[in-house]
């Protein structure tokens, strides 16, 4: 941490830090620059709040040096997270799919949905039971039916489930039924929920907030690790921006960064990322040669009838040309050496 | 609602618009100008989603006619709503103002801050005792040990208390110490939360998601009123933007726009909303001109004591000058008449 | 400056930084964490480029602690810059407004604006004859002729002309009708445009970029005053943000920033940072009491008949109502002392 | 046009503006729904601005159908437009890279890049002779004698040569020397400048401002096309958002959009959308995999010498690996059907 004193800073003041600092346990270094007095702190930083220290007199700015995650980062843990179910390995050398619709509508819609995406080659399923939806009017999912009928679409194909919990008190009833369970963009600063995901032992999909920095999106995960949980998936699904012609911005600046900074996986869903489902594929494409562990696709029979995002869903021939593009270029991966640590 | 056709749509996809419209209940009005046809949507459209017609072959864009909510709104009650506690009204011809620590911290520091808040003039207190915080090494709040501190404050000063509740599960427990409940920012999409505070019959407090719209800000506090509590005090308290000097960026224009949309009440928080103590008394003062009927204000006996928020805490000799501000601005306010219904 | 090495930095890398540092001339300290290897630069430091360091080997980030600016700050001259013409002071103790149409239309439309501002009590007249559109096809300004309507608006009641210059080429020409030259929002960062107004005898109002941070506000600001002219005006006139409702978001945050470091006068543009005519009022006081030093508020006498920005501009009833709540509040004010240096 | 009238229009309010948009010579059809009223306007538009009508009595919003922009959209124009060189396509098959330091500042050093990028397979060299910097007091580039150095490098290695212009009064001695002239994201809406290189014969290569949206950036393309010059290629280079970790936030959704409403070819700016080198090879990929017609990379054979981006600025050895990838990835795509207009 390194404390900068304004320019009319007395003596007094200077020493008043500088006593405030080492009262915490830390030591000091003092700097006198031509036009600006800087304190240097060392040591045992952890019980010290950078907030505290800019409201002491005399103080103009301080900046902190470490960064506040650590479990998750590659600092910590050098090599990169694998998390695995019985045959499907996310953040390994393949990429996944996880694919599915917005919405379990009935299991006519979910099981022809699962065998339709199985068929194209993705190797889980999503779909929601319990919908986050920003008007009180639109339909909020079928709940735990809605998870029955995601457990009958395994059992017909096999498939993984991914579905989304809303809510720390059914994170039991929703491990139950789910092998990954996901936390959404608008509760990715749901403390309650992070931790209750964070005792389970199954994994989690974090969505990044819409207007999440890359800092607060690795916080929420320590959350969950520092609970014990270490397989953590990270998602990015577009922030919000000015830009008028998609729902979000997809950030994939982000994917290479986080393969810096952090062992997780990170998957990538354009759906969400583009809100416009001719933007779907190329951005697709565009995730996976950045390095992304994955994406999340939604995919409906017919998507003029799925009751949510009907307009970011693909339909039967969409998925399959995205599958037959992402198949070619995973090959073409294959052959190539890392890009992603190029310093 | 308005489908607009794309220029090379055939007439069979214009007929089949027109009949998947009809099929769900309205009636269309086809209108062929120059350059685009057009058609309109008349009757009951609340089972027609626009992203459903979006996807339809030949489709161009469709635009809403109506806003998506409704109990909130001033067309569905033309009168302010005033929340009334015993002696205090939210909404009503004065300001009102909430003030205390970020934090529950010991009952000296709450007992003491409740006394100072109210020789000042306060009529409410704040604390914190469920934190919601971005790093899970963090300070998390006293918990329920906190809330008994609030309610040994109010026996102290009579002052009402509003504290935040973070989860469902919590809303009987809090609902017993808090006069008033607050969803934080972050939980402004916590739609569980949003229904469990629904269906209590005490006033809540819903404060502005960081990257909320007016609309979905305004449909989070329909989920409330939806469920039967008519109680609802919106809060704006900053939003996430690029600006670097400030925490958030305060959005005034916000204030007389929802007296014009909507007939609830609304606060500003100009600690979060700036971030910087040294900005909160200009823009107090800033948020009553433009129309706020209050404030929420973060005040600690020795700021830079305080285990969070720290850098945007008024000191008792700051929040003595902002009340005296205040109540002189308030004095002239009241000689003037509205200047919010100019349209 | 301060050079945060990452944790695998060899003593080499470390010896590298150093030796590249010292031999730009300036001196270094090595301190060496827990956790992180800190090398703090002190000295002469203009000729060292952050930049520079960053891609050294081993070196994780360089955190700059000096402000980029210089003739604009506070600490660079202690009082504040009042800009003074002939009876009017902007930025001294009288708030000031500059009113008038989006464009100068007709010698009719000026000349009846003019009047109607003054009768109100605005001590400057705005008119754009050289206009920024967004598309081509729309109406461009009058152009010279625009500028020989507002010298007869001039003429006919002594208001100073405020107006747009859009390009280095047309200072001259420009500076001969106007008394304050006006540098638009996307021009901000049109560097040889502000050169040349730097080199002119008279005053320049420099608005804030659509996407300006402070500092970058601050250093087009430096611009001008590096080039000899000390009489700029900085206006706030909102930013781009994800908000729906609003043309801009009105950032007055910034208000009291600013006179805090930087000595220089600012105006608050509510038309423009609101879009909105019913929220101009609201807004304007707002920006008063936040303590800005006056408004740019555009009027028309048949606002449905404007050329342009229809929608934002005031009519004659609605301009006179906010001229009396503004006189009242300027009253107020003068009996308070300031509130903006509450450290 | 579509006129939205409130609830409580009367019926001289709603024949009032009928009247007002009939007289300005287009048709009307009234619609009367179940909640509001809806005035469809028909025929020609292009002279009622939607400003004037909002501002009506009884209007609560006015909704264009048409797009502002014409001579750059797809519907005017079907097929791609390809910019020519002699040997040289952008927007044709084959992705181009554009390739160069930041600014040009020694003849051994632009000659040395140029080399180094044709050798790697790069067809035109970028340099800046003018620099837009932020600052008054960096390096402001070395002008028309940076201008002769580039005109030697391609004497020497027959690479075209791209080069910003600042201003108007600059773009015939830019010209003189440039193959294709660059309007950086600063100038993307000065107009002045937008005109002038519209009546030039050499290409333009056209950035996207910080905060422009898609349709303010394809008019500020209209501007240019409107006076005659076709050959606009646009540029992504990132946008303002609130992202901490990276210079800009590169928006590739726009790439795929672009392709489907206009014509014009566009490139992507990976060195200024990431503003960290080590992000710049996996967003390149991703770029082209998009849709691109090719990059803009910064390059410089000692990037710690660089005068000025050195932390986006790739080494000589990293833009051997980058081209090595494009090619191959090139390859790929070549074997593929694209991906684009997959409706």
């Amino acid at each position: 941490m390194v404390i900068v004193m304004n320019r009319h800073a007395s003596e007094d003041e200077i020493m008043n830090v500088i006593e405030f600092v080492e009262a915490l346990g830390a030591r000091t270094h003092l700097s006198r620059g031509q036009e600006k007095i800087v304190i240097g702190v060392i040591g045992d930083k952890r019980n010290i709040q950078k907030e505290q220290i800019k409201v002491l007199p005399g103080v103009e700015d301080v900046v902190s040096i470490l960064k506040p995650y650590k479990l998750v980062s590659r600092e910590f843990k050098e090599q990169d997270t694998i998390v695995r179910l019985n045959g499907v390995e996310i953040g390994g050398e393949q990429p996944v799919v996880i694919a599915g619709p917005c919405s379990v509508e009935s299991e006519k819609q979910i099981i022809e949905t699962a065998r339709l995406v199985k068929a194209h080659g993705a190797q889980l399923l999503r779909g929601g039971a319990f919908k986050p939806r920003t008007s009180p009017y639109s339909f909020q999912g079928l709940g735990e039916d809605g998870l029955k009928l995601l457990k009958k679409a395994k059992e017909e194909t096999g498939l993984y489930i991914v579905t989304e919990v809303l809510d720390a008190m059914d994170v039991p009833m929703v491990a139950e039924y789910a092998d990954i369970l996901q936390i959404g963009a608008r509760n990715m600063q749901n403390y309650k929920l992070l931790k209750a995901v964070g005792k389970i032992d199954k994994p989690v999909l974090l969505k990044r907030g819409l207007s999440a920095t890359l800092t607060e999106f690795l916080l929420s995960a320590e959350y969950i690790l520092s609970e014990g949980n270490p397989n953590v998936i990270l998602c990015e699904r577009g922030i919000r921006t000015f830009v008028e012609y998609s729902r979000n911005t997809l950030d994939l600046n982000i994917v290479p960064m986080i393969k810096r900074v952090s062992h997780l996986p990170i998957l990538v869903d354009p759906s969400h990322g583009t809100g416009r489902r001719e933007l779907v594929i190329p951005l697709s494409l565009a995730a996976i040669v950045s390095g992304a562990d994955g994406l999340l696709i939604e995919v409906h029979p017919q998507p003029e009838r799925s009751w949510s995002d009907a307009d970011q869903t693909l339909s039967p021939d969409q998925f399959a040309l995205l599958m037959r593009k992402l198949d070619s270029l995973v090959k073409w991966l294959r052959n190539e050496e890392s890009v992603i640590y190029t310093n």
